[in-house]
């Protein structure tokens, strides 16, 4: 019988778990020995008291054999997988997946749905007529077979103990603490099999994490942790103080994934896409350096491989692939309305996190679970930092259900324009491992 | 809707509650809104993350105000009531008890029972053969004004909330913790409805404040929150480094307890009892002054009004008179050893601590709630510190339900002698408020 209280009593006195104590107190709860109002208690003291790394990886281990874990070396080609920590405008999975999968690195991609002020990657591809992102494990694994990538949600079977820690961490005001975030991420990540992960870590107004520094805690811990657990995995800093692509909204940001499939596209957007693809191929082991795996994604991309292969994945998961041949017509809002400059000036800020809520407020996202989204509503950013306007020019596109004056007003808040401003600088802005 | 979220969010970042919203929090709860693994989390934030006074008290007025309030101002005499916090031979309650209600003042007196390595009043009432401690709310108004006396068990509808608090606490590890003790202690006593009431911290090797400065803190809390509910409230620190009297198990104590109320009984016990009783009529308002309330108890004690008074009670309350007129023959054990000297020298010092789980493992005590006491058991200590004693002479007589070798080996390891030793202390240590 585990002793709950000693456990307890060991964290509340600012003691160090044994790794082999983390494990059996986790087992204990899903044996039902310890109570929800234990782990919550212990949340608590961990969240106060702090985990270390051995801790850390303890727990993210524990998570992850709590339920299946993919493994897909007998398929024989090497796999890989991104995570981004979440962001405005972030559609970067829809490209990177096929372009990765084209280069011949498997992509067993699982992804999540809208959270807070940020999109998810699955409401955007569902914003593609058809596409069917719960998929049986045999289904899986015939389609990374036959077109070496797949785009799913996350079973229930996949490391359910964190979904578990996660509804109680939620009500008791314990989510934000970086070993918990990590344990969190990685369990999920590796139950997934890849053996390479590029983890995409934002920092900014946008982002989850505001600074620096705690992005790069953040990374490196994921990166560490992911290690612990036998993969290959390093993380990029990316900045988050202005909107990915010009996108914001689910299926514009399909639009801008297929535009940029097709060599076109914001130019952050396609460098992110391939910093992203090189890393994962190089933690793949598919390319020996980052200048030859640079270069293979951008030829890749550029010979419309990419491209052809994410209208196969679109087709094989039950999508109609003619809507997103023909993407630029996906789901027209009945209302287009320009955001105007409030100011003569140059454009110098925006805050991405007032955009990303005024998207979800418009219908872009979801205040709670069961909330439905509305694929068609959004935001296209028109303008750079560093770009000059006159009063009343355009700075953004506002896709709408409806006439929405509050709404273009929110809009033009979110963006600050000044005499002077610097262009915007390099998207990456660090690399951890 | 109570914002548990927001709640816990506060005290994890160490901020203080509004009084208001600790009462709105323990509501919420009673309503079941908020869950168990909510307060679990927030009883761990607390703890490592302090109480102030103003949230203690409006934890304790939570406590309180979730159950029934007794008044019993109606009957027309000034009421008063002890708290012990638990010590080893503290049969202090069943001296006390008849010989303030003897002194006019109205003892409505609601104990425990035995916690730990400590005795409880009610296991030491029940060693009286029919004793009843468990009373309607009716019968205990109506014998408190005949008697002016009654003693009993915590109703299940005193300060309910209390009940379910000290269970979460008790399997998180949050039990030591002193607003968490303090509003469990006073919530219960407010609620019977004392004007007055005395409190015995102890402080040693056999009380739970094993240091001056833990009681010294505890002594002042209890008294502060008693305040701040209305009550008339001070402390009494007394030693617990050497038990009190020299009789350690139940139907021991109650004969211990009948010779003291005979006027005889060792000297700490019949001073204690006095030091006590004139607190309580003092904070009852039935004597003006300190002087005054000690000699009015010591003349009653000597007259045989308490004496008396306890024997009505006991036979008021379904306890056979004849068992405690006859004390000396109340449940003899089969077994009655002598615990010897180890050495030649001068008894120094006990291990209360020690001599309490020894009584509990002969079956004085509870390991578990369910169980079963046996009432014969225990030690009766016949030295005092300083005394000067000889290899082999009896130190303590042992009172075992058989034959026990262990038992008196543990027994002598208790006590610690020296070359030379001072003899004992003042019992009251401190007065507090």
């Amino acid at each position: 019988m585990f002793d709950a209280r000693e456990f307890l009593r060991a964290k509340r006195d600012r003691h160090t778990h044994d790794p082999a104590a983390v494990r059996e107190f986790v087992a204990a709860y899903l044996r039902k020995e310890v109570h929800d109002y234990q782990v919550s208690a212990w949340l608590m003291a961990a969240f106060l008291n702090g985990l270390d790394p051995s801790e850390t990886d303890a727990l993210t281990q524990s998570l992850l054999h709590s339920g299946r874990v993919f493994d897909w070396r007998d398929l024989g080609r090497p796999s890989a997988d991104k995570h981004s920590t979440g962001g405005v405008g972030d559609k970067i999975s829809l490209m990177l997946a096929p372009l990765v999968a084209a280069c011949g690195v498997l992509v067993p991609m699982v992804s999540g749905r809208g959270l807070g002020h940020t999109g998810g990657t699955l409401d955007k591809l569902e914003s593609i007529p058809g596409f069917r992102t719960t998929i049986s494990p045999d289904a899986m694994r015939e389609q990374l077979d036959s077109l070496g990538v797949v785009m799913v949600g996350q079973g229930p079977d996949l490391a359910p103990a964190d979904g578990l820690f996660y509804a109680l961490r939620d009500v008791t005001s314990t989510v934000e603490f970086e070993p918990f975030i990590v344990s969190s991420i990685v369990s999920k990540k590796i139950a997934e099999g890849a053996q390479g992960l590029a983890y995409d870590v934002k920092c900014g107004s946008g982002a989850f994490m505001k600074t620096r520094e705690a992005a790069r805690s953040l990374a490196t811990r994921l990166v560490a942790t992911s290690k612990s657990l036998g993969a290959n995995a390093a993380a990029l800093i990316t900045d988050m103080n202005w909107p990915l692509g010009g996108a914001v909204g689910n299926a514009l940001e399909v639009r801008e994934a297929c535009e940029t499939l097709h060599g076109r596209g914001p130019a952050d957007t396609r460098a992110l896409t391939l910093d992203l693809a090189a890393l994962m191929l190089r933690l793949a082991g598919a390319e020996p350096t980052d200048a030859e795996a640079r270069a293979r994604a951008e030829k890749v991309l550029d010979s419309g491989a990419a491209w052809s292969l994410f209208v196969k994945m679109v087709e094989a998961q039950g999508g109609d692939p003619k809507s997103v041949e023909n993407a630029a017509r996906l789901h027209p809002a009945p209302v287009i309305t320009m955001v105007p400059a409030a100011r003569d000036g140059a454009v110098a800020a925006c805050d991405c996190f007032a955009l990303g809520e005024l998207v979800v407020s418009i219908g872009g996202g979801r205040r709670a679970k069961e909330d439905a989204i509305d694929p068609r509503v959004g935001l296209v950013v028109l303008r750079e930092p560093g770009d000059r306007v006159k009063k009343g020019e355009p700075l953004a596109e506002l896709h709408l259900a409806g006439p929405d004056d509050g709404a273009v007003e929110r809009a033009s808040a979110c963006f600050t324009i000044a005499d002077a401003a610097e262009p915007r600088g390099e998207v990456v802005l660090e690399r951890i491992g």
